[in-house]
């Protein structure tokens, strides 16, 4: 028996997510049946972080031992044979026998990505959120700094009773232009639920000025879901890098 | 009566190319269906670029009558309204009786963009060619500087047959990378057929190291399509910029 790891990458538009669910087809249910078919065995992946629906990746991480005897860094290019377009292992490699990538400290980067313009551009719509009102990224700058840091992020959470604790660290939030596309890049220790598309909301409310940038810390401080924005669209969310710190 | 213009934005991935044909989808055909609709009388758009099956574009343009008394910059609403999400008007404007796209000098841009890395990314397979050989951009860039200016570019061209002359000028050729991105940006005064996708298709291949850079010089010489690589597939190219130097 061997664990192996591997890094996926997937465009999240035709799927309902990660995990595996009754209804609707999943990155986790295409490895376990390609796995299962390649190798010829019961394979179920354990995944590092389980993105919603539309939600896209550059480098999510998936785990599973198998008694195969394929080289752990051949297995890539076998799976890539089978797997459909949208899904593409880049890496595999053979982790020790207890590795789980949940239990390893890291540091995760997510990117938020708005098209704002007048219209949307097709080649843009598949992996960017689109809006034509302008917004002003000098104040969502100022308002992400508040975010920086270990705070209770209870305002910034979906479904806050499914965990024992609303505090989190953000390590970084960069907000960048580059032509009509503003991305948002969140780095941080661990995230709570839709916790970045409420960020984007958010910002993207302050970008409008709607709010002054020092609103942020009233939202904060009410630990409530209510006073933060709305939860920006999945599609324009991509896991961007994972970086494990131990 | 007026004569309108409209900017046209599209993905190119689900459509026959730009020209009306008998069997799919094309882009003229969308648009003459939603603009007579809209208008109720019958609308026959002309196109300034015909571009291929596949073939994206931020910037083409088409030009129509109508009879209509909408005012033309609001065509464009009322259209992207009833198009497609894949079809996305920019810009809509009223322009002289006589306005024709095809019969003004111009200069246009289009971008090959290739995927350089060991396994494709699911979020660029779309408008990208993904290839794992490695491509010595330096030595694309020597072989690009042969193709600037005018030439008799009968080696870079299908279908030759059909053309009063082959010779074209190209004002530019930049090529660049960004992460695992390569881009050819090819400006010129006027294209043969697949003329772009032949040129970065060559260029591929001494970026590979199968032949010299000078080998563009005995190529273009040849005025034989033979010497030339292969036509680079559709999705990597898109119409990026259009400008009327008149």
């Amino acid at each position: 028996m061997k664990r192996v790891k591997l890094i996926v990458a997937y465009d999240g538009s035709n799927y309902c997510g990660w995990q595996v669910q009754a209804n609707g087809n999943t990155i986790e249910a295409e490895l376990n049946k390609h796995l299962s078919t390649l190798f010829n065995e019961e394979i179920k992946v354990i995944g590092a972080s389980r993105t919603d629906s539309g939600v896209h990746a550059l480098c999510n991480i998936a785990v599973f031992d198998t008694q195969t005897k394929m080289p752990a860094d051949k297995i890539s290019y076998a799976l890539n044979q089978r797997l459909p377009e949208d899904i593409r292992i880049q890496q595999s490699e053979e982790v020790a026998d207890d590795y789980h990538p949940r239990h390893l400290n890291s540091i995760k980067t997510y990117h938020y990505r708005i098209e704002n313009a007048g219209f949307p551009m097709p080649t843009n719509r598949l992996y960017t959120h689109f809006t034509n009102h302008t917004l002003d990224i000098g104040k969502m700058r100022e308002a992400a700094v508040f975010l920086v840091g270990e705070h209770d992020f209870k305002s910034f959470c979906s479904v806050a009773a499914q965990v024992e604790t609303t505090i989190r660290t953000i390590t970084k939030i960069a907000v960048e232009k580059e032509d009509s596309i503003i991305t948002i890049a969140v780095s941080g220790t661990g995230f709570l639920y839709n916790m970045v598309r409420i960020i984007a909301g958010t910002l993207m409310e302050i970008g409008q000025e709607k709010f002054e940038p020092e609103k942020i810390l009233t939202i904060l401080d009410a630990r409530d879901r209510e006073l933060a924005g709305p939860t920006a669209p999945a599609k324009g969310l991509l896991l961007y890098s994972y970086v494990f710190t131990d």
